[in-house]
């Protein structure tokens, strides 16, 4: 249903969520140098690793390996490449489509609800459709004007929840304020609901022996990425920062069901350095540009970075850059493995929306 | 919908509880004194605290104490009496259920749906009839035959649903092997499914800016003793032992949603001891005799301890006796304030049963 690009949050939806998950209690005695010496951002750390193939078996093994990500000799964490394994995700999902579509003569479909003409939302909406073209998956678009109604959004929903060519929808957020969110979203078939927001798949989720339609597009693609770099997940302790419906819930339930030991850190914790710091993995999603120092990782850990936080920059021609929840040039001394913001968890989100647009259509098709 | 009642776990349910949560790792060199001398099992604490109303305001406040619990000056545990609460709980609804019936002319039903002739599960439906009858529920029964099909408790369910006298249906767990027990609970209205197992139901108890129709029986008399007596929950550190769909996992949600920074302890957790002894409030809610012994408990800290294990014990007329997940004599010791076994969590599952009912049918009549 609603879209879950992360990279959407930087403006329509980071403000509240930054507002709700602030952890009050931390201090913040030193800047993050990242903020001071911005163009050192990257520096320490160049992708080392290439992914190995997870889950989608049938694609090319080119950039397999079997290292574990977790051990850094150099003390310079290996840089978990987003842009790298989105890309070859897509490679997979695109050899997949023209497999289904030679087989039984289906492609997939995903259909894509924008409701006024927010410029953010219109980028983003035009990316998916490319995203979905590039691996051969139809778009459908729907363009309604900013003063719609509820009940014409549902209308449309409806359609297509009817359409057998379209396997997913995606309502484009933020809707209108005139607009009950929940209203419009729970109008989308949870067949077809690939952004996996929908209360009954976070709630197979969270329940053993159950498994959800879609699992959200951001979390999974964080545990995509830990998978296809060899971190290991089960018996390990892992902290979720923040607790957001979108991805740090979610992303914890993952977690908890892959058998890591899980904590969610979020506003109200007293001591998150230290409660971080226990941890194997870390998932920052909480909004606020590098909240997590360099001293609440323990050695070694894989972190992965969810947040995309703008901070001024007055070097940038745009005046303002990209940077995480993680402060990249401490964490990357002390971590094993780290996402870059920009090129971690970002491109990754899209890919997943590919992919469980992909996987919807296999299901309703019976394809395997 | 299905059961909850956790002491139906102790015949029914515990046993593949057991099996699925049991750690494999956790040292056991000692035994429980508790099995040892069975006779000292409750000698160390007596209730020291009567607990204070919460949540429902119109009832008598004679058991009213703002004393908190979590501070134990003689190095002996205050006793959480499920008990005396949940009877305190009981009386709360019957005047409610008056109030109700007074006012508009309705009142809670719940039916009860046991298919097959199982002696614990008579008993089992026999106390919540006995239950409901007591504080003015109508309670509505139905048995069928061992060999019934599917379709026919459906069926039964489907009339319930329809039934405007009944608010709440719950369907008697196990059911017989022939049965698939996910499509007979699915069949239970989301409005009427006082267990709250439905996965609809725990995704909005999962989600932040949702609420759950109804929240599981078990879990919520825990949260309910640590209300009532007085136990911060906010901003504090919770181990959950145990990620059950019934118990563990929806205890984890609640706690989280109370603002606690929750951890949750399962099978495949390395240091059990060490991440619950960082806790201020554990729920033990794993199924293994004595599991939790004093060194896993931080001094003061809230143990709620929902395992009802038989153990052997010649000296009772039985043969055995019910311990809990927790070694009482050892945590006693060390803990702030712990629930007995017998006594403590069992006695409120019940309760909250009928309370879930009375709020369903409060929602449904719109009667504040």
């Amino acid at each position: 249903m609603a879209s879950s690009i992360l990279s959407d949050c930087s403006t329509a939806r980071l403000l509240p969520l930054r507002r709700a998950l602030l952890p009050q209690r931390v201090p913040r005695i030193h800047p993050c140098p990242a903020l001071a010496s911005p163009r050192r951002l990257f520096a320490a750390a160049r992708p080392q690793l290439l992914p190995r193939p997870h889950r989608m078996d049938s694609v090319p093994a080119a950039a397999s390996s079997a290292e574990s990500a977790t051990v850094s000799a150099d003390a310079s964490a290996k840089v978990i490449d987003g842009k790298l394994v989105a890309k070859q995700v897509r490679e997979e999902i695109a050899v997949e489509v023209t497999k289904m579509r030679d087989a039984i003569g289906i492609v997939p479909g995903l259909a894509v609800i924008l409701v006024g003409s927010r410029k953010d939302s219109q980028t983003y909406v035009r990316n998916k459709k490319k995203a979905c073209e590039a691996v051969g998956i139809k778009s459908y678009e729907v363009n309604l004007p900013e003063d719609s109604s509820e009940e014409e959004v549902i209308r449309h929903i409806a359609s297509f929840n009817s359409d057998p060519s379209v396997h997913g929808i995606l309502v484009q957020l933020p809707l209108p304020r005139h607009m009950n969110d929940e209203n419009i979203l729970n109008a989308v078939s949870i067949e077809k609901d690939v952004d996996g927001f929908h209360p009954l798949n976070i709630g197979r989720l969270a329940m053993q022996g159950r498994d959800p339609f879609f699992v959200p597009c951001t979390p999974k693609g964080c545990m995509e990425l830990l998978h296809r770099y060899g971190v290991e997940i089960k018996g390990k302790r892992a902290v979720v920062i923040g607790r957001s419906n979108i991805v740090g819930m979610p992303a914890a339930l993952l977690l908890q069901k892959a058998n890591a030991t899980v904590s969610i850190v979020h506003s109200q914790t007293k001591n998150p350095e230290e409660i971080t710091r226990q941890a194997d993995i870390v998932i920052a999603a909480v909004g606020v540009a590098n909240l997590v120092r360099g001293n609440w990782i323990k050695p070694g850990a894989a972190i992965i970075d969810v947040g995309i936080n703008p901070v001024d920059d007055p070097e940038s021609p745009r005046g303002y850059r990209l940077v995480g929840d993680v402060c990249y040039e401490e964490a990357s001394k002390v971590a094993g493995a780290i996402t870059p913001v920009p090129g971690g968890v970002g491109p990754m989100t899209i890919a997943m929306l590919l992919s469980n647009t992909l996987e919807s259509a296999k299901r309703i098709h019976k394809f395997k």
